[in-house]
């Protein structure tokens, strides 16, 4: 994601001086509300995402998720390059390549 | 996100040979789990996260809600400036300026 | 679910003295990331059930949604076989037999 | 919850011939996302459930994640008393009265 677009996430907050709602908890609460947007698509759907008024939607709805995860980071703090190369490190501990290889199991049960 | 983040997420992905699994149904289920994940920390314990180790979790589980969106704008074709800047605009027309400033209320409530 | 069952989940929040951190807003976040938990099991692993080890896991995560919608109709004063039996007729209205028969629509599709 | 109303949700599930699509994966999903839209009516909105437009929304929220537990259920052949009942012992073990009362926290920080 680029500066551009998070710059105009921030600023579509401001312009309505939204940031006095977002507190971290309900922000967290905002994340799993769109997730659960998103996954409503797929409900008694099977996996397919052929016709065009589903991708439509999915952009939709990916795109509040990814827009709330920046709203987070930005209330947070965080660098979001930074928590993300962080925690891919840690999960390259976690599932290492011989092991995770081809496998969709839990790094506890690899 | 920069361009080497996107790389490094599908990078990890393809060296595990994981985007066989990846259908966008399984796929918004687990941006669904890492939401709750996020939420969890929040469970019971009001808005505040002064906390150094709540602060930790909460870069991780943010950063994992993250990964999941790449992997599944990537599986789905979608580009995350693309999807996210096509949605302010969208957002734009639901909650206006006049109508939503300092105002917390959906659109359908304005 | 019988008065007896309903008893001893208030039973164990009272022994616990949990009644006191049992706000509807933590409740509903609880539902809500049990309701997750019970999701994971079916993460990256199609619609069976057929293995042993997985059907336990979904009683007790499916127990553990059901526990907390009793905690919350408990706090809100709710009765249950009321308020259930007074959405089946609205939902009745919403999805009359001779449109929904057979058909998996949301009533705004029927 | 009494035996008529367990009656109540299957009869209306069998009325529209829609067993058909209840596998548990899907089942599971539903669950969740009702429980999101229960979330929902919390979202920005602290902890209070004193107005009575939301003490609606709320009974019928809950009564929905309620419904597709039963259903749920009965796709797995769970009997719900069993499961809850024998949650609640799992649950005594790992939150015993001694260390539990008065402390929300997890049982593996207890």
């Amino acid at each position: 994601m680029t500066e551009e677009t998070i710059h105009q996430i921030l600023k579509f907050r401001d312009d309505r001086d939204w940031k006095q709602f977002h507190n971290p908890k309900d922000l967290a609460i905002s994340i799993s509300l769109e997730a659960a947007e998103l996954l409503e698509i797929f409900q008694w759907s099977g996996e397919d995402v052929s016709d065009k008024g589903k991708t439509e939607k999915i952009k939709e709805e990916l795109a509040d998720v990814l827009n709330y995860c920046v709203l987070m980071a930005d209330v947070c703090g965080f660098d979001i390059d930074e928590i993300v190369q962080e925690k891919i490190k840690i999960n390259s501990e976690k599932y290492p390549v011989e092991k995770a290889k081809g496998n969709s199991n839990k790094y506890d049960k690899l």
